[in-house]
Order: structure tokens, then sequence, then C-alpha cells
């Protein structure tokens, strides 16, 4: 994998015409795939360190499933499965379209193996090509789809096969070259809105998922949005100051799993001789003052804005500020993600919001399976807005809503705080 | 308790002029908390069947603790304790305060016996009667929202109490008298509302919690909400028609909880020789299929929502829909809870909402250990709107939020359908 | 129950002739049941604090049940059960007799009532004293058997209720007087036994429980037995030496224990601000140095013995040295429980034994539903040997074996060393 | 692997003058280890699928890692460890080497690479053949130790695999050929034993592990063993009669046990639409009527035996019995396992005994790291004879004691009735 974490393949993989050329982007986001496991051992294909992690292997797989069962069975008469088995192997969560290989087994399936599943592969791209002209409108649509879907679970693989080389004793790098370090951030600044209502979600211009829509009006407050995420400077300060240890500034829930779990730093951060470090995809290494701070979960963060005389923004005041000033564009620029304003190349990082992941007004899912996408994991999640480094360029836009659990804290997440006015 | 459960108590402790009596106020709310276990033996006082619930003699004991701590310890300079101990017995979530007693362990506490509880309910109210003259303004606030507080203990108390019985195997009855029948509910009647910008929050008149406001503007897409509760013949259809087994209509927790907790009716329910049955306050009953469900958690009330092609109301909804017809008038009416369109006494309930419970623009935890009270709850659960024949009518009222968690059943939780048009 | 924990009624209820008088032995056994509970109140009576423990009122509730289901309903034709649903709320874990109460849940069972209860032993009482001249003698064998499971019952009794107790922040006291002070032990005895083969197991003449035989030939290799149980300055001495911490001194299983439940100390030792300090009949106390350790583990005890260049004893040697030698004797005599070698009234505990438990050659349970009163136990327990000061004096004897789980330490369990020589 | 499984590698590892030839012994040991990695993916060497099983890969790691740290790191001064993250990583238990990497996170060691790891078992085998000549008598001890603890590893690396493979969806075999059938089972025939006194425990000829000794006098009343194992057409006239679902015939621990895992057929049977089959290495096969039945627990062993009207033999009359007719001939002749009296090749399977697994009298740990081997595993488990197809031959012999926590099934596990005579 080595730079495929802060490189190329993120920056080349999508383009405004790729409507244009579907195919061309569909082959193109499949080889970004296969790219990222290049410089990975068979071995390293096969972790699972958690349930709610996959591995490398299986992510090839399930995306490659996904064309195969939403597109080739259905749409392709002639089209034969590449193995019968791998309808069940491969599909994550789709009840509708059957059983399901146990979630917290997918470390055990050292068969199909990855020479198995890069056949797999390569008999699915092919099958697409040899379709692609005959395919209907809604297979299109659909094809469309499972290239954004596996831009997501681009970045899943990374996050995963993060921690599961977490838990390796020898701290083994994945990236290759020099640990990029970031530039000091300056003065804080703070971006003023005067709220009132406004529009939100998807226009209808380009992709987009169906949990960014429809698009509805919302009144914001006025509201002042930071422009720097809070960096690991911050967060010491935070420490230091006994932020895991004062449970005024945590909600309920958060002190009771900061607890639990004995968390008194990021996750990844390791208690040194001398000093905190941190493991990361070049291994353990020092801790950057000036990167924006990782690894945290949603409580962590609230907490933190809490301490800070802050608040988190809500999912709507972060689309926002993006409407009103291109967030994005200062962190990806010119083929490489460059800080404007003293974010480092490797720290851009998702920020988690204050808005619980739910359904926008009117907005239903779309019929048959592939109404399973996003819809019925719409409760107990956060929403977090951005992106980060291990993010696909394609995947960045205003409307884009991640989410995961409060609690949850390997995907690469970290805050911007916000204030009324 | 008896007929406590659904008569008087509950009907004269609130009036519209308790803040220009508020010694009187305080004096009724007080009586009506013990009342509520006049009937209990000192052993049905003490259990407590789960961590989320407390025993009716603790519920009479931190009410008691609330006055003593936040006025009497803080404001009352000749005030002596009555007993040290009761400082960590009963501290329900109130780190600023110092220790608590385990919650788990509250069914554990023989010692203080009942009798002790009520001298010490009677030590606070002389003591309170004794410095009422003298109380600064900012204490007779914190009376006020001890009464509020207390009052939500006692349905509390009541659901509570339900909870542990429902374990017994000689399934007693708490209430006296004949089980009431609840009239049919004629033909569906959906109210339409035109949404847009409107105002929501409490308005400043009369007590509040701090959660209630503080009042803002919120933009609504038109939506028409349903004249009444989802029944029992209602639930009945929709267990005949496969959904408690059909994982398609669920939120993919609710249906991973589903399963884990084998649920296939409502909490309460039992599967008899001939036909289902309930435990009630009356104990063991027929189901009354013009009664509104009861007892049923967040997540099957979103599955029954799908399985009926609706959806659950947003809070904003509710309160909306309050404001321009007297939702809660329906239900409290001259001294009983009488159905304006046909539902019994005995059931109503508390309706789901599908709002996640979420602090509103620009609310602040109010200063000091009081600021405890609601803020920080504000994670994973959900809001529920209109109150209970165990919500003592005091507590009834538009901009009221009652939370819980998606999985929890033990309160009087039901449903009310809503749609988009 | 006062000083009931340590005096009389234990020393005065068995007695050589009891089979001659064995209707006066029921009543005797049956009021002492009842003394225990004497000063306990009704909210005392109904605590549980874990599944293995039950409520006071559960064990007289279940003492009677024992007499009613087995003889009662089995040989008395015109007998009437006091009340139907007790036959499942006091089964225990007799299979063969019907469902039962969750065991966990003894303790939500505020109905019956204390004094239903009390009722229920009443009406046994004279039901059997009604039946009595015509019970066949299979009958009052099972009624024999009745009065030692009784027995049984009443030190359990006490355990549990000490266990229940240790959760409240009132530490309360349940005896009354003076904390006993134990004498100091003089120096070390070691009694020396030859070995080679010898009988085990009971005689036959007298009471035994199933497990108590047959007789059988067993082969000991030379041993010693110490002559004084381990004392809590001993104990104060494996804990500064490091003890509980120190992984090489412990069993695998015992050492992850250990760690999984932070013990530091043994069960109810409390760290205060200058000493330790244990709960116990007399409330929170200081540790006696010259008594011997109770509530310990046998994890605890084989790290302890293994620290002390010694091991547990088997209960094949225990049996032997008590041949030899009556160490009954030292414990209980002249009506009071007085120490031979040094050690404390209030002290005197039950020995760990390296003996898994286990049937004695050509063991058969006894037919019918009384077979599980022991022989399905005989699985991943280890046996104590001795007797406490909380057990009745009638089932104090040679052969006795009572058995725990080798994590468990709320009963009266301390150890003795032995050796090879 | 292949038909490493059940041939040759076991039946020539070992030889009565291994002692003479150790170097030799190792070497053939050492061969037979990678041999039975050999047709294994680098995937399929890396599974885990659960917390008492470890990785092929690991298995290869740990057992150089032996010879590394007892051996070469002790008595070769100019040693250099093969890499110094290997002393932590291939630790299995032993406290007093230091760190362990966690054993539930052996999976997860995608790093080393099963490569590094053949190094690593090249580099400690040129280390041995190149100090060899100048290693001290206790270094040779040590070394036959270490023989003989990498025969079990090669066991337990079977078992191991064939328990993660179980999770496969594929049913993947190991083993090549046909599947071998059983001959069938003549009539049962009892072996009858005087009992009396008699010496049991290892004798001091040839090798044996710590636990088997010092040899002991035991005192034994009559008995019989049957001459054969319990067969697969035993076990379905069990269930057929409703063993699995009838609680009389369990201890209580292993009806709990029973239930809590939805046991209904020994481990890896699998209902199919016609009739039950088996996972084993040779994926999903028929039930054999006249194979010994294998992978059940000791409760199931206890539960079938109280059917029979028989009950499980001690360790000690399973050793009488070796002693006093070649039990183990039977079963492994001229280079094969082959049956007398009627048990299949692949079927021989270790039998549960009812003894606990606890010290012999005058145990003594040995000195040393090598001290934790045996003896702190004393506790909880069940003692296992005989020896199953997966047994290595130089590891069958009649004072060896296997042992297993009652409630495992992933071993080569079946019964042996007894009998009292």
């Amino acid at each position: 994998m080595s730079s495929a974490a802060h490189s190329a393949p993120y920056l080349v993989d999508a383009a405004p015409d790729e409507r244009t050329d579907l195919l061309g982007a569909f082959h193109t986001v499949r080889g970004a795939s296969t790219a990222l496991t290049a410089h990975l051992s068979l071995e390293d294909m096969m972790l699972q360190s958690m349930e709610d992690a996959s591995p490398a292997k299986w992510h090839l797989g399930h995306t490659s499933w996904f064309f195969e069962t939403f597109i080739l069975s259905h749409y392709v008469p002639s089209y034969t499965p590449f193995d019968p088995t791998f309808k069940e192997v491969f599909n994550s969560y789709y009840v509708s379209v059957g059983a399901r290989h146990a979630r917290h087994a997918r470390g055990l399936l050292s068969r199909p193996s990855a020479a198995d599943v890069l056949h797999y592969r390569a008999h699915i791209e092919a099958a697409i090509d040899a379709s692609f002209g005959a395919l209907p409108p809604a297979a299109l649509d659909l094809l469309e789809l499972g290239l954004h879907h596996e831009r997501q679970h681009q970045e899943l693989l990374l996050t995963d096969l993060l921690h599961a080389l977490s838990f390796s004793p020898l701290y083994p790098a994945i990236a290759q070259g020099d640990v990029p370090r970031a530039e000091p951030v300056g003065n804080d600044i703070w971006h003023r809105f005067d709220g009132g209502l406004a529009s939100f979600g998807h226009s209808g211009n380009g992709f987009a998922f169906d949990n960014e829509g429809p698009q509805h009006a919302q009144h914001l407050t006025p509201f002042a949005l930071a422009g720097q995420l809070v960096t690991n400077a911050n967060w010491r300060a935070f420490m230091a100051d006994g932020g895991y240890e004062t449970p005024l500034l945590w909600l309920s829930d958060g002190w009771t799993c900061a607890q639990k779990e004995s968390w008194d730093a990021p996750l990844y951060w390791h208690r040194g001789d001398d000093d905190w470090q941190r493991f990361s995809a070049y291994g353990l290494i020092d801790i950057d003052p000036n990167a924006p701070v990782c690894h945290i979960s949603f409580y962590e963060a609230d907490a933190f804005a809490r301490w800070a005389g802050a608040r988190l923004p809500s999912e709507y005041e972060m689309e926002h500020a993006v409407g009103d000033q291109p967030i994005v564009g200062r962190f990806v620029e010119d083929g490489a993600l460059t800080p404007l304003g003293g974010h480092a190349l490797y720290g851009d990082v998702w920020a988690w919001t204050q808005s619980s992941y739910a359904p926008y007004p009117r907005y239903k899912a779309v019929e048959g399976p592939v109404g399973e996408y996003n819809g019925k994991f719409m409760a107990n999640q956060m929403v977090l807005r951005g992106g980060s480094c291990f993010t696909p360029r394609g995947q960045i836009r205003a409307s884009y809503r991640n989410f995961f659990y409060p609690h949850q804290r390997w995907q690469m997440s970290g805050l911007r705080l916000a204030k009324d006015i």
C-alpha cells in the first residue's frame, strides 16, 4: 500500500465528467482499490480485529459482490456467477439478498484466498465490460452507486487495516517515506454566519447517496465556526487540565463509556517512557502538536468542546459554512492535500457534529435491496462531516453525511469547534 | 396504591396559580407521593428489578434529598441534616454533590427502612415550612423545580413498581376496582398541518424544565398527524402480519435488539392458553382491542409505522399540533382522564417521536449542580411527547420533553402515526 | 437476630438421641430457623444480593416447602397445600418437582410476604404434628433429611444476609454485644500422620448425607496438618509480601479471576484511612490479628499455601486427622465455641481442601427427586471441611463434605495448612 | 497437510531409543511439525477461531521459542536471538519469562509472516545443531522436554485448524483421499478388574511430564471397563431417547452449559436435509455409525454414561487397565492405526475420565520457568486418557494425562464406559 494512503489514488480517481465516462471511472475506482493492497501480504489482507472492521480481502470481495448482485445477476441474463458460495460470503448486511456470513467471522475466511478474490474482481470487471453497452439506465445508476460504494470501502479498508495492525507488538508501518509534518496553525480564526432560513441537502447535480436528500429548508441561528481543526496540542492541553478525569465535562453515557474503556487519550496513543506517541500508518510516531487530533470518539469531542467553552457544530452548520466558503478547497488542491491555514497533509480528519443521523424530511429509502443501503442505520449514530486524508476525493462534497456510533474511534475522526453568537 | 394509579392525586396536584401558593403546592405534591405508596407493603416498597428502575422507597427518599441538598443545606444555615449518610444513599446521579450509592444496588437498601424514609420526608417538610418565609428567590425557584422533579418521580415510581411486580409468579394487582374498558375508536382521522416556519419551546409563562427552551424557530414541511393512538387491535394486526419476523421493517439496531431479547409482543404480554393477556396494574388482564398499545420500545414503534406506510412524528410536529388544537385537552378533562375520539382512561400513553433528544439551539445547562438535571443525558435517547395516565396533570404541557433509550419498554410508551403530505 | 449468629440456637439444636425424639428435634430446628430472623426487619428479610444467595424469607419458605413436597404431599393423603403457587416459588433446583421461580429473582418476591411465609411455616408444622404418628419409615427418613437440610439453610441464611448487608453504605450490625476478641495463637504446631490405607466416609451410625458415603478405603502418604487455622496476621504478611501481585503463586485460573475481580484482600475487607477494616456481623470492625482469616476463595487459599511453602490438605487428610484427635472438640465445647490452641469464638471457619467435590467410589444418588440433592453438583466445586461459627452444631461431623466453587468467597471459608513429610 | 492427519508422521517420529539419538529425534519431530502445514495456505496458517485455539503459524513459532528461550538463550553464550520481538510474540503463558502477546490476538499476527516463522525454525534448528555437543545434561533434559512439548502442539495445531475451518461456509477438507470407514464393533465386551492397592504414575523409565509422577499407591474398588469406545450409533440412540432434553441425566453445570450453548448433538454435527452430517478433516461427511463418537464435552460424556446405566472411568482405572492388557496396542500397530475389536482408523479418540486434574501426592512443580508447564493448570479441568488419531505415537503411554475444561469440545474427545462390580 505504501504511499497509497496519502497520495495519488485518491486524487485522480474522480472527475467532474465521470458520469459521461462511467466505464472509465469504474475501472479507475476498481484499480484504486486493488492498488491499496498492492504492498500487503496475504496475511495482512486477512486481518479482522473486531466485528466493526473487515479484512482487506473481504472489502475487495464485497465491493465486487455489489456489482455482481445488483447489476450482473439482475440485468445480464447470460451472466454466470463466479462462485455460488460468494453470494453469502460477501453479503454485508442485505437481508433481502439472503443469508450472510457472520460478520465477526470474516477474519476466518482463509478460503476464498486472496488470489481467488483477485480473480473474482477480474471476472466482474470483464463481465461489466462485456455487458456495459447493453445495460439499461437503471443498471447504470446502480453502477455509479457501486462506484461510490467502492470508494467508501477504500477508506474503510485503510481504517480497518490500521486498527488490526495496532494489535501487533511490532508496530508495522504501512506507509512509506518520511512522516509528514504539519505546519503550525496560526491564531484562531472564527468564521461568523448569520443563520436564518437556508437550503440543505444535495441539489440534484451529480451523484449523491439517498441520505443526502431531499433538499429542504432549515432555520439556523447565528453561529461561528472555527477556521481550524482542534490540534494535538489543543488536545494535550485538555488532557493536562484533567479532561479525562472530570465527569462534569462529559455526557453521562460518554463518561460511563470512558470509564469502562479506561480512556485517557485518543485511540492509538501510547504512553512512552518520555512522552506520548501514537500508532499510525507510519508505525509508532511522535505526536505532532500541529496536526489535527484524530481517532477520538464523539463523546471525547463533545467533552473537549464543553471544556473549551464551545460546542460541536450541527451538520447543518457545517454544510452551510461550506456553501459560504470553500472549506473543502482548503484541504484538497493541485492534486495533493495541502493546508490552507495550517493543517498538515496527514492530519485532515472527519469532524464530529452534534447531529444525530436521521432521515431528512420526506426521505424515502429507495425500493428494493439497495433500499437497505442507508436508511436502516438511522438510529443511535452521529453525523460526521468533512472527509479525511483516507477519503477518496470523489467522496468529498458539501452534502456528504458520514455516520458512526458515538463511542467509535477507529475512523479518522476529529473535531472543529462552533459557537453561538 | 389502588386507584391512585389513575385517579385523584394526579388531577388535583397542580393548579395554574401554584406559583402564587408555592408552599401549598409543595404540600400537595408531597402528599400525593406518599399516597401512591399507601397500600404498598414494606416489601413492595423495596423492590428493584433492574438498574433502570428504583424502589418506591428510594423514590420517596430521593425526592426529599433533592429539597435537602439544593435548598435546606444551601440556604438555611440552621438546618441539620436528618441523617448524614443520606447524602450518598439518595443521590441519584449528581456527581457534583459527591459520592452516590450504586444505582443497581438500590434494592439492597433494607436500611434505611421505609419508616425511616417517611420520617425523613416529615423532617424535610417541617424544615421547609419553618424556613419558607426566609427563602430567597433563587431558593424558591429551586423549590418549584423540586416540586416538578417530584412529580416526575411519581410516574417513575409507578412504572418501576409495575416492572418489579411483573417478575412475580403471582401477578399481583396494585390497582383496585374493575378494569376500565376503552371505547371503540372511530374511523381514522388525520389532522393536516401546512408546516412552514414556526416557534417552538417553552414560552416563558409558567414553569418549564431547562431542556424545553430556549424558544426558537424551526421550519416544518407539510404533514398529517393521526387523531388517535395506535391501539392493541392495530398492534395485533402487525403481529399477525409477521411484524416481529420481518427484518426489512426494522432499523438495523432495532432488529438486533429484538432478536437478542426474543421480542414477539409488547412488554408484559403473555401468551396464554387461548389468547394473549397482559400484566398491568390490574394484574393479568385480557388485551383490550380499543386501548392504545403500551410498553413498546422506539424500535417497535418505528417498525410498526413503516409497516403501516407511515412514520413517527417529530417532536416539533407533535408540539406544533398541540398548538393548533388542544391535544392535551382530549385526555385530561374535568378531573378525570376521559377520551376524545375514543381512548379509554387507562390507555393514554406517551408517544415516541423520531427526534433524538438533543439540546435546542442556544441551550445552556444552568450553572451549579442542578445543571446536571437534563443536559448530560442528551445522547442516545429519543423524545416522547404527550403524557400517560400515570403522568401527574401538572407535568402535561405542549413543550414537555420526555426521553428514553430506544430499546426501553417499561414506561407507558405507545405511538401515534404521522405522514408527509 | 442479634446474638443468634454465635450463640445458643446452634448449640442446643442437635443431640445424639434426636432420632429417638425426631418430632422434638424437628421443632427445635424449626424454631431455631425462625429465631435467626427474629430481629430482622421485613425489608432485611427480602434482600438478595446475587444469584448465589437467597433472601432470609425465601430460606424460611424453601425449608418448609421441602417438608411439604417430599413428605406431606406424598405421604399424607388428606394434606392440602398451603398455597398452590408455592410449589414453584420455593422450589430451589428440583427439576423433577416441576417449574422453579427464577433463582436470580428471589429478591423480587415481595409477595408472598414474610407474614405469609411465617403462616406457611406454622401450617407445615401443624400438619407434621397431626400426621407424624402415621408416617411410614420412608417418610421419617425424609423428615430427618429435611431437618438436616434446614440446618444447612440456617448457615446459608446468615452468610447470604451478611453478603446482602455488605452493600449497605451504613454497615449495619446484625449481631449485638461486644465484638469478641481472639486469643493469640501460640507457636505453630504440626500434627504428623503416618498415612497408609485407611477407611473414609460415614460409618452408618447416625445421620449423614448421601455424599458422605459409601465408606471406603483410601491410601494416604505421610503428612502433617497445622494445628491452627491461618490467621489474619498471617494473611497480612502474605499481602505485605505481594501475595496478590505475584502471579507465580497462583493457579492460572485463580490469577485470571483475581485480576478480573481486582482482589487485593479477603472479601469484606475495606481499606480505611489508617488501616484495613472488615465488614462483619458486628458491622465494620478492626482486623483481629489472632482470628482466623475468613471469606477467602479457594484460589486465595491455594496461593497462600504455596507462598507459605505448604499446601492445602486433601479432604481425606482432614477426615483422617479428625479421627486421630478431636479437631471438632477444640471449637465446640460446653455450649460455646471456645478455642483450643487459640482461635477466637467468631473466627472459626471452614477450611478449603485441595479435593474436588466428586462422588466416592460406588456412590449412587438415591432414587426419586431427593436424588437431586447432592449428586448433580459434583463438578467444578472444591470440598471444604470443618464448620464455622455459623454452622449448627448438629452439622459438624468428621465425614461432612461442604462444597463451593473455587472463586466463591461469601461463605465462612478460611484455611489450614498441610505438608508432605 | 492432507494425509498427515492420520498417517506416517505420527507413527515414525518416536522410537524407544530416542534418548540415545536425541538430536535425530529432535529433527524428526521438527520436520513432522512443518510437514503438517505443507499443504496449508498462508491464510490457513493464520486462522484463530477462539481464544482457546492458536494459529498453525503460531504453533510453529511457539515450539521454536521454547527451544530458544529455555536452551539457547540460557545455555549457549554465543547465541543471538533470531528476532528480539519474538520473546513476547511467541510466549504462551510463561509469566516468569516476561510479557506475552495477548492470547486472543494471536490471529492478528500477520507479522511475523509464515515465511519469517519458517526462517525462525531453521535458525533454531541450526543453532541446536551447532551447540548440541556442548550442551550440559540439564539442557539435554530440556531438549527432550521441548521435543515432547512440540508433539503436544502438533495435535493442537490440527484440532485448532479444524475448529477454525469449521466456521467456513465452504466446509474445506484438509485431508486427502477417501474417508476411512470404521469396521462394525462386535458385541459389547467388559473387562473386569479386582481393584485393591496398586501403583500409579510414571515408573521412571523413559520420558514423562512432571504431572505423571511421582509414582504412588492408590486403592481401587472392583470395576469393569468397556472394551470399546462409545460409537456414533450409540450416541444417536442417546439423542433419539431425548438425551439432550432430559435435565435429570446431566450434572447441574452441564445442563446449564448445554442450554446456554444450545447443544443438541456433538460439536461439528450439522442437521442436513435428510440426516445429520459432521464436519471433519475430510470436509462435511456422513456420520459413520461404527466410528467412536468424537468432539463431545465432559458434560455430554457424563450424561451419556448416566443414561447408559454406567459411569465414566477414573483416570486410575484407565491406567490400571492398560497395565493389565495393552490397550494402546489395540489402536497403534505396524505403523498404522488399526482396530482391535472394531474401531476405525479415523475414530480413535481421547476418553474423558471422572477425575479432576489434580497433583499426584507429593507432586512438586520443577523450579524455574518450566515449572509453569503443568502445575498451574491443576484446577477446574478433567483428565482424559488414551490418545487420538491426531496424537503423535510418542505421546501415547499409560501414564499420560491429558486435561481440558469440562465444557470444551474441540479436541478429539470421546468416551469409554466403566461400571462398578
